[in-house]
């Protein structure tokens, strides 16, 4: 390590402050509730991570995940490969969020948050069902000056999971 | 338009700080928690409007609602119709919202909020059933500066409306 | 009462800071959900009341509780009983809470809040069901400098109670 790399390390990184964090959570959440998937990969930096993964192997440590997602590309060509591979009966969702739990996170710069979750599915007949429940634990840094997910793991509470799940969560 | 009208119109106008929105939407939901009907149009303006309709119109634009109130008059009758017509089962709600996330309103002096919601209806026998989800859209300004709603969209997520459903949501 | 004693009371009492009270509140929640019932009794002051109640008993001011542990000593005992006693099939909890309302608690130094929940049970085999809607109602005080329940009510929306229910809500 040169002496220039210890005096960046050095400077102060700025931490999201409370509001952008809580808003960042909310506006992904209505995003997905929009149908507005085109936006899914702004939330999160240029290479972050999304991962899914159940409360089972999770507790476990297990790094198996059901999707995983590592930077903004991988996460716009999943997004491209549901656009043309939509057999879905239409539907929409509506993601309900628990108060975000902030602290700070494991770098400088960083927030941690965890909040809970449940989604009810909403069918086009009108049906509704809940559809998952799980956590967000999640890495949330700045980005060019805005709040962006470094890190999202999805905990999913059932390990039942739709196998044509492609949706992000 | 009058020189004085110019004048009265240049005075900065305050907006409902962030807590009052906040406890104004969470006072609404527990108001109707505990069946106390008469403090509903209580949480509107004067002039308000309170809009219930459905997503699909919501989106398409379409000014067909399912409940329309505008003014706060007009909600007061539709207490008392409830009050006279009550033709339920006995039962009750619990309403669960999410975070507001809040933002400027349309015009000075006015604040905007979306949640998310989702009614659990708790019948007399004590069956639970998941009544309505959907989101709360809202203007919010301050009336002789208590936080009240000059504007709340209720946008259910389904089409499967129950017919007799006359309660405020 | 001496000089002493009203010298004391006159001393300015802190109550617990807004974000000290909303974070007590969701890590009471996680930790259930995370089946970390050692960590219950930690939540309280050392005479705290926690009392479960239906909506109907609460409303008419019945002192009747479906559980209702006086001290931290008596928690302390009711999570040894789960250890021991334990016959549920194996299951976790989701707590989905709303925004907490706040506001002065009875005393100086308290808060009291207001806070619906909705509580999703998890089956080991994925099952997942509404297991209780209902509210908590606080008093929230600093003790030795960390915000504590001094008083939880739990109020359940239905009637419908599982017997077996004996895991903290």
């Amino acid at each position: 390590m040169t002496d220039n790399t210890k005096k960046i390390a050095a400077l102060p990184i700025e931490a999201p402050a409370y509001e952008a964090v809580t808003d960042l959570i909310s506006d992904y959440a209505h995003a997905l509730d929009d149908g507005q998937l085109d936006r899914w990969p702004g939330f999160f930096t240029e290479t972050a991570l999304y991962h899914v993964t159940t409360r089972e192997n999770h507790d476990q440590g297990l790094p198996i995940g059901i999707i995983r997602c590592v930077g903004r590309g991988m996460m716009i060509d999943r997004v491209k490969a549901f656009h043309t591979a939509n057999i879905f009966e239409p539907h929409h969702y509506n993601h309900l969020l628990g108060p975000a739990r902030i602290g700070p996170g494991r770098t400088a710069g960083a927030v941690a948050s965890r909040c809970n979750f449940q989604i009810v599915r909403i069918m086009e007949d009108g049906r509704m069902d809940l559809f998952a429940t799980g956590k967000y634990l999640d890495e949330i840094v700045l980005e060019s000056g805005v709040a962006k997910f470094r890190e999202r793991f999805v905990v999913l509470d059932s390990r039942n999971v739709d196998i044509l799940m492609v949706v992000p969560l």
